[in-house]
């Protein structure tokens, strides 16, 4: 509370950036949290709140109602108060810029959020989603994969640099300790090969690293070993691919560095190929030119289409999605196994495995394997929350959207395939909310070392416990088209601007209507003839008359009508608590 | 028959633009009315129909497999044929070129177009879209709009010059014959200020004409005396907004030849305002420079989005929704009739009406009223679509894409609202089609004295019979959002580009699953449960153990149970019987 210059600014103006004329009057309270600012004119109380920990900018700009602070959030909504005294003005922002920038764990949000749950709940929670499982789902280990021999004391010590990866992971079975431990120690800290996604049908097999120390010659014998080992761990493949998916201009420049790529000269049968995804700069720099066409007040058509354009964002998105396509073609059709990697491995690797996953296996286009995949590839093989989203004060350089192009990528495959996924935008967008938002633990630390889990609270069992809210009711789980393979088109025109994520917050955008809402209403009518069928044929089943018991849905998931519709936000994120966060379509 | 230099060509090879591997080699036949390329590839017969009604552009074109025949064709399929040998492929293109260019009204489709129909069948058809029953439904007449005394003798003389209006048309009660035909003689073409659309509600009204003829400085007393009327058919409105929908510097223009705009000064209680819509040349051109984008062979997403930008299509789109917007919002909001003008009242005038309308009344989002609308605004008032869409060998100027703007103004809202309309996509994209397939009667001719209707069919008829086709399966009519006016937002990023329409041909784009095609199938479903339901209330009834009849669908359109899904092209229309066409989701 120390960092709270001044709790209370009353006769504050919230501007609304689309129709000035609706710009509200009210009193601006700073809490430890949140900021709140709560309207009371015409008798009716309405409060917008504000998560600190969503804040990434404030700063002071003249406007023509007088000096207006403007909030900038990670969840892409803007805010601007028009503060009356020029001394209040100071003390709000100088609060804030504090408050938005934590400087130890302590402060994170994550940490204050105390709902009313027991401990063994809580560690329930954590327990929802589990790895071993997961990898068990695969069909591992078997003949071709083992758990990674981790623990043992002759690993650990060549292999701590590794300190990024998670405690499980999987190797070929025919990877020996030395070939593993020499691997690592031939990798970019220390991150050897190792699986991702494994096809059980044909043995195929998505993996993982970071890029090889080669400079501009060396070689490592352990390390081609452990290429030839991924390659003989599927039988019916005589050829790897290897994957970097960076812009090869990038990858020599590398080698100067002592870093690089793999010489196919060196290592019997792989495939090398670069794949021009651009690095985390680049990407962040993209975004930052994408929010302020969105932030245009009133842009012409012109403004928009060259402002896209000229960001670079759909161009940077296609590109993820055209390296994961080549990765799910080459698994799925040929029957190829892929070393993927970029330069550290946590960034494009992440993005490029978890959206080629998202393709490969309807499961993880389920609301649980959905959590599942995010906890895999981009959680346990360690890629930098922390730093990516900027949860504690720190270098600006190592901030980037690397997630939100993940989520970006997926909500595009939604658009294409509307059926073939079980959750809906809402569910995207949420997980983009507290990925930021600090509420949950998952998300903190750079790894899952730094991961404290036990003081916090898990996303997975909450949006588990709404998934009302997250089911797309367009969903055919038992459809063939569906379930197979998806083969998206990445012709430039399929790409759209998610208008639903980056300007979700602006008010008498978005239509009133949402299919959502209207396939909420089918499906829950569709529910209620179903029971009344079903109790009607009860009751004739009791008067002896029909026993038939034929009902084509009764393959159609149930789940939405476990728990009722609520809004999340309102009712336990408190960050939004006046409605207009996320409920477009009311 | 005469046209056809060659019936016949074998060893064609068909490209496929995006996949040069999928090209197929067959033979390709001239007809009267198609040509007809017949794949007898591994055994299995495959035929690609195309219309030359539909064909816009042949041209010669060297390529990598020699030199090709590329086909442009309204409906933005592009084909190119490999033709082995040079002469073959000169007298196709000379044939080709003959064949798409008809010369006189007996060439059109409509007239080699002859199913299996009775003479008395036939008049059915045209008789199914009545604009008395329209104006009927509007309420009108009533004390404040009536028939116009068009055939009176006395008025004949001063407005036959007007012989572009239909013969039916509501002007207000108090204006006399000489007021109309002095009105008539001060407008472009004799193009007086007529009803288009009533709102029964507050009587407020949208109106149409042509510009005055004021030039520099002339004014007409009829003619003020005329608006003064339609204001004065507004009991509770003081204003009459008058739109001039063309840019202001085209209106100031057209002053020097004697045309131009309303001097606010010179009428009574008038608002004047200009909306900025382009004329038809820029809009020719910029479809064109769109489409030149859609036929890019791998496009960056920075060419298409530069490309797009740089047509400014979207732009104009933009343009003609606002000025809907403009309108509606001053009818049902305000209150306040409007009267709409563009330099001849053909063209932005019919577009924006149209759209107005769409956005004002639920009836013109329902299948039946939109074609209503279509034969009100468009063809009883003169739209030229003989000129607009070439249908006869002419005059490139006066071709432009007026109606395909209407379409996609229609569309885009059906984007934003998918619950508020009864017709599908593939219902536009039909309609597009036979604009400009001259299959039916009702796009032949500039103007209903020009139309030829008896010896013709009528597509209205033709849809209505295959409505199964064309239901939105999201359609909500009992929804209040739905019912009443839309307010869409216009915000750039609100306008998506139309890749069902413009690259519906290519193949390998589009997903293979459609929402459409989903619903199709809950609502099957839903209406299979309905039926056990009531098959099974109805034995309980007779078994006296519940006479209760809830059911919760009631309300519901059951259209779509009347006819089987078919492909409507393969089966009519048989200008694409491969069955590429128009089904994407399949």
């Amino acid at each position: 509370m120390e960092h709270i210059r001044l709790p209370k600014v009353e006769h504050v103006k919230l501007l609304d950036r689309v129709s000035p004329k609706k710009s509200r009057v009210g009193t601006l309270y700073l809490t430890a949290t949140h900021s709140i600012f709560v309207e009371s004119e015409d008798g009716v109380r309405n409060e917008t709140w504000v998560l600190h920990s969503l804040v990434c900018g404030v700063e002071k700009q003249a406007s023509a109602s007088g000096v207006s602070l403007v909030l900038h959030c990670k969840n892409f909504q803007l805010l601007q108060f028009v503060i009356p005294e020029e001394k209040d003005l100071q003390d709000i922002l100088l609060s804030l810029q504090r408050l938005s920038q934590p400087e130890s764990f302590e402060e994170l949000y994550c940490f204050a959020y105390k709902p009313n749950v027991a401990a063994e709940e809580r560690q329930r929670e954590w327990d929802f989603v589990d790895l071993r499982s997961e990898y068990k789902r695969m069909g591992l280990p078997n003949a071709h994969w083992k758990l990674s021999p981790y623990h043992s004391k002759y690993l650990f010590l060549y292999i701590k640099v590794s300190d990024t990866y998670p405690s499980e992971l999987f190797v070929p079975e025919s990877a020996t300790l030395p070939v593993i431990a020499g691997s690592s120690k031939f990798r970019s800290r220390g991150r050897f090969p190792t699986l991702s996604y494994y096809n059980r049908d044909n043995h195929a097999a998505v993996c993982r690293s970071s890029q090889p120390l080669s400079g501009f010659s060396a070689r490592c014998l352990e390390d081609e070993q452990m290429l030839g080992a991924v390659l003989r761990s599927n039988p019916r493949s005589d050829v790897l691919y290897v994957v970097d998916t960076r812009p090869k201009l990038n990858a020599i420049a590398n080698r100067a560095a002592g870093k690089g790529y793999e010489n196919e000269d060196n290592y019997s049968n792989i495939k090398f190929q670069f794949q021009g995804i651009e690095n985390i700069h680049v990407m962040r720099n993209s975004q930052q030119k994408m929010l302020e066409v969105c932030e245009l007040r009133t842009p012409s058509v012109s403004d928009f289409l060259l402002g896209l354009e000229s960001s670079g964002w759909l161009k940077h998105i296609k590109a993820v999605l055209d390296a994961a396509v080549f990765i799910a073609k080459a698994v799925s059709e040929e029957g190829v196994s892929v070393l993927v990697h970029c330069s550290d491995g946590w960034d494009r690797t992440s993005q490029v495995c978890s959206v080629a996953s998202v393709l490969l296996e309807p499961y993880y286009r389920t609301l649980k394997g959905f959590m599942v995949l995010i906890e895999k590839d981009w959680i346990s093989f360690g890629h930098k929350f922390m730093h990516r989203c900027n949860h504690l004060v720190g270098d600006q350089k190592e901030v980037s959207p690397i997630i939100d192009q993940f989520l970006e990528c997926v909500w595009q495959l939604t658009e294409q395939f509307p059926c073939a996924f079980e959750f809906n935008e809402r569910f995207l967008i949420t997980i983009h909310h507290h990925i930021y938002s600090c509420q949950f633990g998952n998300f903190i630390g750079n790894n899952q070392r730094e991961r404290q889990q036990l003081e916090t609270h898990s996303l997975w069992s909450y949006l588990w416990s709404n998934r009302a809210e997250f089911i797309n009711p367009l969903y055919r789980p038992n459809h063939s088209q569906t379930q197979g393979v998806l083969r998206p088109s990445t012709a430039p025109y399929c790409f759209k601007f998610w208008k639903g994520l980056y300007n979700r917050f602006d008010r008498g955008v978005h239509p009133r209507q949402s299919v959502e809402d209207c396939l909420r209403t089918i499906r829950e009518e569709t529910e209620q003839l179903e029971d009344q069928l079903s109790s009607h044929k009860q009751v004739k089943v009791h008067n002896g008359s029909c026993n038939r018991a034929f009902s084509p849905l009764d393959s159609r998931n149930r789940s939405t009508s476990d728990s009722p519709p609520q809004c999340l936000f309102t009712i336990n994120c408190a960050c939004a608590r006046n409605g207009k966060f996320i409920k477009t379509g009311k």
